[in-house]
């Protein structure tokens, strides 16, 4: 059987991703890595699953593992929408669906959207998994430089005048690779240039409330009630779970079900039950609150000790929540290189390359602070500085 | 917003499934339904799965609430191969991928295999959701006609020499919607057709444990080493789990690999560590044997009353396991009307109309006797007789 010619076109546009190769190469528990985007093992609510699961398993088992509804189980869609109230966000419960984390939410708009050779707009770096998901329908991408606060709203505004977008891709909160945070000022003025465009906006948020300092902002779709939202539960209670949601129109809705049923019926509807009763029977907010003070700490730790080891002209970003920050190597130095020294010296992030959909920045690398202990993250950083002040020596 | 121009126009090939409409209308609980899919209740081990989960939770717990790989958990595709060894199948567990259930092998495939415009071969009549599934990657599909014994290999001979078809996709044990068995005969004859073709072969097998009658039959793929099958934990353990898998060659299994990534990241962990914890500490072959039990005695009882019940001109299927019969009714009646005049009487099947991909054969109907207690069954065959028989007097 001649299996190539079988292939759709569209596993062309799919090159065996490099970070999988790199993150098989970190899977030595020798090496010190900063390339994953684990949370933190102590961030996992394990008792109370268990009394949840227990619990759920009782008192109706015989439902819980039965085929279920492709929205979503309704108490868990009703607990995300009043979740969204207290933050100020009007959300209906019919206008939420449940999904595989917020990964499948990527994939379900990719299908409801894009056609061949259709443009979207996506940060400029963006979230490498969701160059993934959307490449399979074969869009052609457009990227939007990010600043300090978030996209500059007038490079959006030309690029959608110039080009014909079918929608805008962004990470507002603590962004992933860069740990950016869109500003109030740019969330409105984004919000206010595509309002009367034919440009739908697709938010994610999957850190959203893994807040550790400043100010908390309402998601852009506030502001422009017709976007999409995609939120998770990855990064609050379990990731290994795969449960997250997007909030869309009713019209937009519609046809998300339809290929939610089509992709997998509904999504695991047993663990759907026990994260909603681990909800109703626990204070997550004194949850997540542990959550945020770890990744605070390891967060300081991390830029603390950049500063300590690494060379001045390395810039950071110093994110105010989530799980990475975005390293700007001086300017002729390559990341992919640095990564085979720094492989050596057994530790390991993420090369910028990934994040980028045109013309990437070689000098960028991600570094997540989430998963690793205090020791790792000093010694870590420690070693990388020292293969970065190499490098630079040896130019 | 214009939304209605920015949806994708694969979009266009889904019409709002009339099935989902017809299952909301029976969620009346006064409604006998033979409409559904769903397994009896008593089919799922509660107690055994709440041990399991209390185990892992109690020694893994922050493992297996973690991120994990995208194939799945390796101890459960190495459980999977080894259970098909038993049943005389060489399958290596690294050509096993974990799914959301057989749904998620058919959204996959699709994506792996279908150009817009590709024709693809399916049973006449074949499963609804996989029509829906594959209808999303814009194929066009090419039929071949159901017998006694499964398809009619000349037939399908003649499709392949005459159109280019990328797969054959069939569901060889107890067929959804027929309840046909394909012979070991048609299997070899099948295999002997598509082994030195350029056509992939999907074997759909989501029913396959449940055999309650009549000799076990191996899988084509037994037959056809390169061909790819699905399995399915939905109708032995729980649906609402959703687990299930995909066997493949690794040419096939590296795209499926990459899309699944893109699609989800990898399947529920928490679940895949809970029902491998299931298998290691209980004797599912006893369990399934309660399943086929149960089945059968439904099964009979459904054929005892039709033979009863309905008037001698109706033909049915008497599949030799599954969960699902198929009726054809006299020749000029229409399930459609049937369906509206059964829905007074408060009884409920799913119209044969859903299950053509060309041309339907409107006098033909499909009943589920998986989920019905005994006393349903014999209640609404007898009330959907009665409407049969008015139907014919009126005529």
């Amino acid at each position: 059987m001649a299996m190539k010619n079988l292939f759709a076109d569209r596993m062309k546009n799919i090159p065996r991703s490099f970070v999988r190769e790199i993150l098989k190469v970190t899977e030595d528990p020798e090496i010190i890595s900063f390339a994953g985007g684990l949370p933190h093992p102590e961030s996992f609510p394990v008792e109370e699953i268990e009394a949840a699961t227990t619990k759920v398993l009782k008192e109706e088992g015989d439902k819980i593992l039965q085929y279920s509804t492709t929205e979503g189980y309704r108490p868990l869609r009703d607990y995300i929408a009043k979740r969204y109230a207290t933050n100020g966000l009007k959300v209906d419960s019919a206008d939420v669906l449940i999904t595989n984390g917020s990964q499948q939410c990527l994939d379900l708009v990719g299908k409801v959207f894009i056609n061949k050779n259709d443009r979207i707009a996506v940060e400029r770096p963006t979230y490498l998994a969701a160059i993934q998901a959307f490449s399979l329908y074969e869009p052609r991408f457009k990227s939007v430089p990010l600043n300090e606060e978030g996209v500059d709203p007038e490079v959006l505004d030309d690029l959608i005048r110039k080009f014909d977008v079918k929608f805008f891709y962004a990470i507002t909160s603590f962004q992933n690779p860069t740990g950016i945070t869109y500003s109030r000022k740019i969330r409105k003025e984004i919000a206010d240039i595509l309002r009367d465009s034919q440009i739908m906006f697709v938010e994610d948020n999957p850190y959203g409330e893994i807040r550790f300092m400043g100010e908390n902002l309402p998601p852009v779709k506030s502001y422009l009630p017709e976007s999409i939202l995609f939120g998770s539960f990855s990064k609050i209670v379990s990731p290994g779970m795969r449960l997250g949601w997007i909030v869309a129109p009713p019209e937009v809705m519609d046809k998300l079900v339809i290929v939610k049923q089509a992709s997998d019926l509904h999504s695991n509807y047993f663990t759907q039950r026990v994260v909603y009763q681990y909800f109703k029977d626990n204070n997550v907010d004194e949850h997540i609150e542990k959550i945020r003070k770890r990744y605070r700490r390891q967060r300081d730790l991390m830029v603390d000790c950049i500063e300590d080891y690494f060379p001045t002209d390395v810039e950071i970003t110093r994110p105010e929540g989530g799980m990475f920050l975005w390293v700007t190597l001086p300017k002729n130095m390559s990341s992919l290189e640095l990564f085979e020294h720094a492989l050596k010296e057994k530790v390991a992030f993420v090369p910028g390359e990934a994040f980028y959909v045109d013309d990437p920045q070689k000098n960028t690398l991600r570094l997540n602070f989430s998963n690793s202990e205090e020791e790792k993250i000093k010694e870590g950083i420690k070693r990388l500085g020292k293969t970065i002040e190499k490098l630079i020596t040896c130019d």
